[in-house]
């Protein structure tokens, strides 16, 4: 399926008869309808299972949701639907060894019941009078979905270890994976007392957690990560089916520690040029406007590429991974001056993808030596709650 | 002067032949033009640096200032003048042994420069491009204004040691105290970042600090703390002369840690006794309204006081300390699901009020079962900056 769709991308691509010749910055000019025709006509045709995947995204990104009232239930979970909301906060619970699938089922329904009203203003606790609805995000762990037989994708596994990696094991893992997000760390913070009461009591105990918040950004414009730069660019539509497998979906978080005042110290075209991107508008080196797409290919007059072979948009693109998408979600966090950065999340359905993607990071990516991960986690991202249910209810 | 006033605000009071014998829970009834003129009337007799106590406050509290510029320069520091901020951020720095009177003025011209343009969208970061200003103060520790014979006030001193006192000494004190407040986390956390090279390359080291915020509260309400409760009610103008001693005043600091769990456990009425104020509007037990002044001396027919012989409010009346009060300055902090609560700051010139108030709530505050004290400051709040200077540049 991926050479089927591959193949057609190639069809589009007949004004550079060979990509990797192209002399001059310049910018794809590709048909954006005939794009998304050729896109239904070949998941018409390969079935709905089928994972569809993009190469190149001419357009600028759909826009978000707009604000307005979170749905629990639904066949997704919000927090992955949902735009991003400001404030966040992630927990990471294990469980007694002794766990069956009914009492994980009665723990996932004590969160259920927080988090359902946690979106519709029901929770009944004074300091959260006026709250704006928060959205939610639940995932089983690896090792717990093996240990139940849950009906996890046969994807889900822990990361490999990658170079550079200096991970705290007590910040890492986790049997459930739970995310609030909110307009206020006021109300996460509340949520998270009210979701840790549900979960002890359910015989849950807390592994990590983790507070993060977004800068302030217009509706719809990409936030900035603590370099400055623009953090989730190019992102898929949440809503996109190739982020999805029966309404479920895997998460990867990575806590990222970002070095700014080495990042700062660097001239303002090394700081591009490391990133592939210009700081102040996000556009790509090869690009003028945020969402022009890069054009990897590109080269200079003298014969160098304009987008470095070190560069993170470079090494991170797409166009490497057969046009397999991540959608990424970045908040920062800034728990003492000396370890700030970003807690990275994404969704894909296999986490294969990110494996691959990161191994070029760490290996080349020219801004590897200013970041250091420094927690890991994967899980399932269970199916929404269908009305009046909980999740993982059908587990 | 404190006895004077006082005589004053008991000739108010002879509708109420003896305070202690008043029978129902029953409101003061002050005539605020009456109060007011009493005050001026002695104010002009005693002189312009006179500390005008008031032992009761009748009405409203002064509406807080309007968002808009806040400006650096000025007699009084910003952190103190302006309405409260929602994010903040404090830093604690030590100086070097050897440092002189001259390297404080270097390092706080240093300091000076980042905050003259935080508050005036001045500083060249792109990340903080459009960020709203942010307000800040800058205090000296106690035991550097002693070491360089600063002209603190004389009563700047590090707290005795409070009954339940469980101080971490790496989150207490410091030569020189750093705040900064703004709209939102990315803000301070950028701002702390400047602030940080600064210090350092002026020589000074991080000792500690602490990010707090508010909850959502529409302006001019008072906010509310982790247990629920409104925390400030009642507070001075922060222009009121009672405050300040020549542009400056002393700041004490508390981090208190809040047991919510076994708070939120007492049934309502428990919590709205313990506090002496109902929860849901803030009203005194003997009042209806927010800004009522609580009559500590209103009894039930049993004898029984209305606000208990333990309430907090009680306990924390500036009747029990002739009058004098505090300008508090709260914001909930939320470290770990452990470790929440708030970040107490409290402006006076002199903080013996501050250890008066504090031995009386360590000893018999109903709240103090469900808090801990852990880290403590003191500092002299310098006087702001003239225009186009810096803070301390006359030591």
């Amino acid at each position: 399926m991926k050479r089927v769709l591959s193949s057609a991308m190639a069809a589009m691509h007949t004004e550079r008869a060979n990509p990797q010749d192209t002399a001059a910055p310049a910018r794809p000019r590709i048909d954006r309808r005939s794009l998304l025709a050729a896109g239904a006509a070949l998941a018409a045709g390969a079935g709905a299972a089928t994972v569809l995947t993009r190469e190149d995204r001419p357009g600028p990104a759909a826009a978000p949701p707009p604000p307005g009232p979170v749905p629990f239930h639904g066949a997704r979970q919000s927090g992955v639907l949902h735009r991003q909301l400001p404030a966040t906060r992630l927990l990471a619970l294990d469980l007694p060894a002794a766990t069956d699938r009914a009492a994980l089922r009665t723990l996932l329904a004590a969160a259920s019941d927080v988090l359902a009203r946690a979106a519709d203003g029901g929770l009944a606790d004074p300091r959260l009078t006026g709250a704006p609805p928060a959205t939610s995000l639940a995932a089983i762990g690896p090792a717990l979905a093996a240990r139940l037989h849950l009906p996890a994708p046969a994807a889900l596994a822990e990361l490999p270890a990658f170079p550079g990696d200096r991970l705290d094991p007590a910040r890492s893992g986790g049997d459930l994976l739970l995310q609030v997000s909110a307009e206020q760390p006021w109300t996460t913070g509340i949520l998270t007392e009210h979701l840790l009461a549900a979960a002890t009591a359910a015989g849950a105990t807390l592994r990590w957690h983790q507070a993060g918040f977004l800068p302030p950004a217009p509706d719809g414009q990409t936030p900035r990560n603590l370099f400055g730069f623009k953090d989730g660019t190019a992102n898929p539509d949440p809503a996109d089916p190739a982020l999805w497998q029966q309404d479920g979906t895997v998460l990867v978080y990575r806590r990222i520690r970002m070095d700014t005042a080495a990042f700062a110290a660097l001239p303002a075209d090394g700081r591009d040029l490391a990133t592939g991107r210009r700081a102040d508008t996000g556009a790509p080196l090869t690009g003028t406007a945020e969402h022009d797409d890069p054009d990897i290919y590109a080269k200079h007059p003298d014969g160098s590429y304009v987008i470095p072979a070190t560069a993170h948009v470079r090494l991170s693109s797409p166009r490497l991974d057969g046009g397999a998408r991540m959608l990424r979600r970045g908040w920062s966090y800034d728990d003492t001056p000396t370890d700030r950065g970003l807690l990275f999340l994404a969704f894909m359905p296999d986490p294969a993808l990110f494996t691959r993607v990161q191994t070029r990071l760490a290996e080349r990516d020219a801004l590897t030596p200013f970041l250091t991960h420094t927690a890991s986690a994967v899980g399932w991202v269970l199916p929404g709650a269908r009305e009046g249910g909980a999740l993982g209810e059908g587990l």
